[in-house]
């Protein structure tokens, strides 16, 4: 199955000035051979040097189909462990799409999604878990899903796993051998080391599985609901938070515009913000579907900045109250969400009208901060209050962090098994029942490494690489009219 | 000025599996080095061979960007004829932002729109008629706009250009030499050989100012409009087309779907097909804005489907009368346009029905194709018809065909200055004068080839290279959140 040339589109679909067009298989440099001339050299791709480029002509038979250059990356020095080329071309989506299909007339197949670095794994280029960071580093969009992606495809916590099983395997060995020798009593195991074993995996995977929810919050980035009516200054305030960092939005300017999510970069953590409508009682009907739907943006949020306007607040006696009523609300339906109140529009009421605000609001929320989104004042404060909620010392402290579910359940499952192991070694648990044990937890050691794996599990993991829709886009000959 | 190093995304903007960050200028290889550190080898990038890659990281300081693969060329063996380093990393926006930032904090500028091939046409690796085809390369979108960019790529007309442009250089110089010694009267230009000249670069002139009409129109595709009222079945007929021809829907899915104009390849020419409401009356308002609209829309074709139900037409005795007036009304309001009726759903009546409406209709359209768009009867009549509308002879043959505005009116005042030429050559004009004519003649020549130029043109034509919205996009740091 895997001994054919596949070919697809590794540069994002579009117009730019070059495209890449990727081959691999063992074939792939001869495909390429049949349809390029070169420009300077006669001679044939196939008896270049690996890590050489050539300029010449992609031809379909007398048809010049682009001028390209062409990588040769030759087996086994290629990110797939194949034979590998890569054809530099004009970015144009016709040239682009008449040089995959040349290749597809001349024996490529196109490649599935992810089935690059699939290959990759089952060559034995990247171990599984690098394989799954290749497509974290590519979504990445922040300094620290970055970091912890570009830390596991460089071996990672995965390493320190394989290093671990290699010592239980050692364990396991020694163990089963003893079986054999059942009837003779003896002992090659050293059971004293085998504990300390125990215990130092116990210890690695504890700290692994706690990582987990660091991880995955850093990954994922921490969802935050602003709760605010229109012009309290909420577009005004993400504005400021992203100038303060000199942040990044998460996405190129479309994506995000259309929706009401923005994700924001603050500290190199992601933070996505969640708009809500606010959650005033104005009608007779008590919970409106707009509270409701505040309500359920609440729930997916860990923390919650609740954004009023200081001059709505001191334009009469009253204006606070029902401001109070909403936060004490919030706090009675969601008392483990973080709740941070923000006094905006500063720069346009007096001192003391702030500082009899303060006086007000403080009663009802520990966390209060008078900002002006738009002079900038108090926004290091947001920051620095936002950074606090999340413990972002184990990332700083470059400790591996485990942000992958599939690796997480893995773990959790090795845990269970290797507490199994631990009391079996206390209670002197015979040979032959540890044995299976030990086995139990190398398989899930395995499973995170890629040493144990089967089919559906790699259909899975291949299946969901982002690259997937890149490729599907191209088989634009596929694609109907609407209708 | 363009002394220092650039650096830009060459790949188009979003993520996919790789994008090729790109580095131009005399300190390339040196400032890449200074960020890049091997996997393998201990050498120095600038002490490695030209066309060579290497694996290893980017690094800011101690923090790793990404693992990447580096392709060395140098100077002159490059695109823009200087040192060139492409950077392949993996294809997360993040990390192109990093590693672009990153170079531009160690001496390198952000390239402009289309800067790396102005670089190209002033280090002399490609002349300006050659750098504007990169641009039409790009965005090519069937082939032929694509043979034809391509050609001019590989040359094209240019070269033609430039040999004609000496041998008149080469008079202009004789004839210059002749006033030097105008005492004497001597004639160092032999007047038969350069009338012989001036009429072949008539006769060359005259050929490429002619192709500009075809060209235009391969380049931009042909703009057909499709007269019809819902349900006539125009998506049909479009996805007839479509799959008739195997063709190619200009744009990537979403673009041509918002707009009323959807671009398909037919015989390898791109047709623009415009949707109209059509001009049946319904209102006792003569002419509605609906009406308007559709004129509008057939003035700037040219060619106009006129689409019709034979479901509908044979519905009643009178339901022709009413289509008979709209053919008239838009043969008598648009005489120069390419009308073709098209008589769809003729599977779903009787044969005598069709030869009845058949001879109704062609005496009030010369043009009369009947087909059924859902089983794809007389579709390729129909693809057959609207190849014959337009002269594909000439790119048939292989033929230079002119398509840039530029070029057509350069070409022009060449040829109005090579006829002042050739009437002074058969007035005797003084030679004075007619050097005058013949260097202005030159002028306009070079003004093709990039032999004659001027800031001010080159940044007009860079700066619509289709690549420099892709540049802008990048500098998301400056991107404000929308209000």
């Amino acid at each position: 199955m895997h001994n054919d040339t596949i070919v697809a589109l590794a540069t994002p679909s579009g117009s730019g000035a070059i495209a890449v067009i990727r081959l691999s298989g063992e074939n792939a440099i001869s495909i390429a051979d049949a349809n390029f001339k070169s420009v300077k050299s006669k001679k044939s791709l196939s008896t270049q040097k690996t890590h050489t480029i050539h300029l010449g002509h992609i031809r379909d038979k007398d048809r010049t189909i682009d001028e390209v250059l062409v990588s040769i990356f030759k087996n086994p020095n290629s990110y797939t462990g194949e034979n590998v080329v890569e054809i530099s071309c004009h970015g144009s989506s016709y040239i682009q799409q008449e040089i995959i299909q040349l290749f597809l007339r001349h024996g490529c197949r196109m490649a599935t999604a992810g089935e690059f670095t699939l290959r990759a794994f089952l060559n034995g280029k990247l171990d599984l878990s690098q394989a799954e960071a290749v497509a974290d580093l590519i979504s990445s969009d922040n300094e620290a899903s970055h970091q912890i992606a570009m830390q596991q495809m460089r071996g990672g916590f995965s390493s320190e796993i394989a290093k671990l099983r290699e010592e239980l395997l050692n364990f396991a060995s020694l163990i089963e051998l003893e079986l054999d020798f059942a009837e003779e009593d003896v002992e090659f195991a050293d059971r004293k080391q085998f504990k300390e074993l125990i215990k130092r995996i116990n210890f690695v995977l504890k700290r692994l599985i706690d990582s987990f929810a660091v991880g995955n919050v850093i990954k994922n980035g921490i969802p935050v609901a602003i709760v605010g009516e229109p012009n309290v200054g909420k577009s005004t305030l993400l504005n400021a938070l992203l100038n303060e960092d000199r942040a990044i939005v998460s996405e190129i300017a479309g994506t995000t515009r259309d929706t009401i999510e923005d994700e924001i970069s603050i500290g190199g953590m992601g933070f996505r913000f969640i708009d809500t409508a606010g959650i005033r009682e104005t009608k007779d009907v008590i919970e409106s579907i707009g509270i409701k739907k505040t309500f359920e943006k609440i729930e997916q949020s860990q923390v919650v900045l609740f954004l009023v306007s200081s001059v709505q607040l001191t334009a009469s006696k009253s204006a606070v109250q029902p401001f109070i009523i909403e936060i004490e609300k919030i706090k009675n339906k969601f008392p483990q969400k973080k709740l941070i109140v923000i006094l905006n529009k500063i720069d346009q009421i007096s001192d003391v009208e702030l500082l009899n605000l303060t006086i007000q609001l403080t009663a009802h929320s520990a966390n209060l901060i008078p900002i002006s989104a738009k002079s900038g004042v108090g926004i290091e404060q947001l920051t620095d209050a936002l950074l606090n909620l999340i413990n972002t010392g184990a990332l700083r402290n470059n400790e591996t962090i485990v942000t992958n579910s599939r690796h997480y359940d893995a773990l959790l499952k090795s845990f269970e098994e290797v507490q199994k192991v631990q009391y079996g070694l206390e209670t002197d648990l015979s040979g032959d029942l540890l044995a299976i044990d030990i086995r139990q937890a190398l398989y899930h050691f395995g499973e995170i490494t890629g040493e144990i794996t089967n089919d559906d599990l790699l259909g899975n993991i291949f299946a969901n690489f982002c690259i997937g829709k890149y490729l599907q886009i191209y088989d634009l000959r596929k694609m109907a009219y609407p209708e």
